[in-house]
């Protein structure tokens, strides 16, 4: 089955589906999947899909139908044939009078439908991902996938135009050390290791030696709930900064995220156009909220009552989006001015209101897509912070590489990490982060 | 001290050590990391060094020489002075009649020199390693990263040129699918789990969906032994193609390690000469020779007889890169026709002849950087390579899914892998991977 049958053919280039119509009039070789099959005897033809889209296929010889009968979606297909302009065809144009043949047939009913957009509900989900491995042909899911890569390029390009070094810090970390319960251990060769369930340490030690770095990289947290925010393994930027102080941080995570939006709807519009997606409002500088600025106008305007809690709400966190969207002009905020005491070690507490860490979270489409910090970087400041608030031993492997860092000089500096599922969900108006994952992972699912 | 003492800085930008130069005869304020200090009394001058570089800071004024006193490296400075060419400065210009700010002080010596080259001699990589921290600040080994960052970005570069889509595939689990013992197992909330070994079956499920992929991602190996070549996590460079032949995925191998090498000699050239880096030579078309070619040729060559061995040996992939160097214009050799009853069970066999396996080996500079090959895309060979040569079940969910792609339909396809730190290492002439690897884990090494 590997050797192409027709002399034509061996001798043919392939074409791509995207270029047959600028082979108008010619005859061309395409190859690719069976994507839909209409053998109605009056009105024949099949789609064949590629890499670049779609073609449509018009069967008049019996004999080239018949080649085709019992071939199920999915079969891979070489098909020589006249290029012919047909504004209603994908792609503008079709390959009439064809000479078809099955390079590899395909036997069995497809599990799932490939040509018809499939259901997200959160009832189907559970079958969308137990289906993925062919699902993600249908090119809505495909979508979903090209968006999420032009949202890491475009991330990758606003860290390079702006001086950051990309790096790899390693995922087997010998203990878990920013506290909590959520990490997965692993036997390593009879010692303890941990996955990284965030390169905060290693991103702020790369600060002493590129001052500008980030990182785009696989992060594990053992979630013990499955909801639609959360997964085990995701992709994680992380991005940490020197000599920078809290605003000017802000204006780096917003400055990105207007960036990415502009480079996602700049390359990507067919692709957001299946998903009626509408560009997201992100100003020049995003509006800048407290969370007790938050909790008024939220009990305010909903008769709810949040002041004084140490956190948002979930539904609080969509009100003050929607709120924002209608009175600030943005679509993003950003919230300040969080409880230092509930401020993890490494945070640097605002000198001037010290019951305030300088941390921000910020909040887009409803969600939080990114906590960052000002970090502390005074060396007697962060052991005393290590030890009081983690109880942590500084002779610890965990720790100590890490302490090594401030011991010899660390300026002043804060980062930011955003998970790259959750910015292309929100992109696309996704409900679940799940959608925007290609294989999720959670506490029921391990596979695909 | 976060708050900058004098009224002229506070007032004034930072300006990176790289521009210093086109601000002759003006005041700067630049901030950064105190590199070297010589307080010899006659003639006192500083260095300080940020993510741009170095700058030199002639102190005449006793007063700024004693804020200096007890200062150790790694001490954060800010300092304002008037730019004066120099050409024997770095950068072609320094600092004069400076103002010093101590911003952040550090009291302890460095346990590792920064200033000069740490050695990278096989007993003290230990050393090197446990220092890892303090001693990327060395601007010979950031430079090492800065090669890999672009060596990285080359590659995306060449396969976004070439139509290839970047995706992630999931690191955690269900299985061990592909064979051998070197997997990490942890609990995955009272399951099994291992780490992906490689994205072999992921990037070939995503032929199915966009016939040409890659992903540039952490890869996990439970290696027994501490070698010059082996980590436990390293960074893998996966690729995939559909509609190719081995003849083809060669190319497409040879032309992005060339196309790597040009980005990295035409961007990093200051890096490169720090480590007498010589560019490899790397012509249109590899040669390709067969392993039996080589035992030949090597046993011709050396009196040694390899003849009717079914792998190469270390010194032969060394002699053949020589003699290719020598003789066949080239740094690079590609291996073919291995022995089929050492292929895996996804390998295709060669149709012509049944006894190899239809795989390549890529040997540059001595050493293997990549391993590809046509892999089998009928259902019913694959589904009784499977059976036959891994013992596997199929319905294992580790091989389940994978079989799900070809079941739904495959076209011939292929791919290879390459390991990101090797590639540096072989770039900049090192002589063991690991110097190639920010911080490097191995049998012995978890931290830091």
């Amino acid at each position: 089955m590997l050797v192409l049958q027709s002399v034509t053919m061996a001798s043919m280039e392939r074409v791509l589906t995207g270029d047959v119509k600028s082979h108008g009039g010619s005859q061309v070789l395409v190859r690719g999947w069976l994507h839909k099959k209409r053998l109605l005897g009056g009105l024949n033809f099949i789609v064949v899909r590629d890499r670049a889209g779609l073609v449509q296929i018009v069967l008049q010889n019996e004999e080239e139908v018949e080649k085709l009968r019992g071939m199920q979606i999915g079969t891979i297909l070489s098909v020589t044939g006249k290029v012919v302009e047909e504004p209603r065809a994908p792609g503008g144009a079709e390959l009439h009078e064809p000479q078809v043949t099955v390079e590899v047939p395909v036997a069995d009913e497809s599990p799932i439908e490939i040509d018809k957009p499939l259901s997200h509900k959160p009832e189907n989900l559970e079958t969308l991902f137990d289906n993925r491995v062919v699902g993600l042909r249908n090119l809505k899911e495909q979508a979903i996938f090209k968006v999420q890569a032009e949202v890491k390029e475009g991330m990758r390009r606003y860290f390079r135009a702006n001086d950051f070094m990309e790096f790899n810090s390693p995922k087997l970390l010998p203990g878990a050390t920013e506290g909590g319960a959520e990490v997965f251990k692993l036997d390593y060769f009879g010692k303890d290791a941990t996955l990284a369930q965030s390169a905060q340490f290693y991103k702020q030690i790369m600060v002493g030696v590129y001052e500008r770095v980030f990182e785009i990289n696989p992060t594990y947290r053992a979630e013990p709930s499955a909801t639609t925010r959360h997964m085990t393994e995701f992709i994680h930027l992380d991005v940490e900064m020197g000599f920078v102080e809290l605003e000017e941080l802000m204006d780096v995570a917003g400055n990105m995220l207007r960036s990415v939006a502009d480079d996602v709807w700049k390359n990507q519009e067919p692709q957001l156009n299946m998903w009626d997606a509408t560009k997201p409002v992100v100003p020049g500088t995003i509006p800048r909220l407290t969370m007790a600025e938050i909790h008024e106008l939220y009990t305010k305007a909903t008769g709810t009552s949040t002041i004084g809690e140490n956190d948002l709400r979930p539904d609080e966190e969509r009100w003050i989006c929607e709120h924002s969207g209608k009175n600030l002009g943005s679509d993003a905020v950003f919230v300040t001015d969080w409880p230092a005491k509930d401020a993890k070690f490494y945070h640097r507490v605002n000198e001037q209101k010290p019951e305030f860490a300088e941390r921000f979270d910020l909040i887009f489409r409803g969600v939080e897509i990114s906590t960052g910090s000002m970090r502390e970087h005074r060396y007697d400041v962060l052991m005393k912070q290590l030890k009081e608030k983690a109880g942590g031993d500084p002779e610890h492997p965990g720790f100590k590489y890490y302490l090594q860092a401030f011991k010899y000089g660390m300026p002043p500096h804060g980062g930011f990490a955003m998970g790259l599922e959750r910015v292309t969900e929100k992109m696309l108006g996704l409900a679940n982060v799940k959608e925007a994952t290609l294989f999720p992972r959670d506490i029921n699912r391990l596979a695909p």
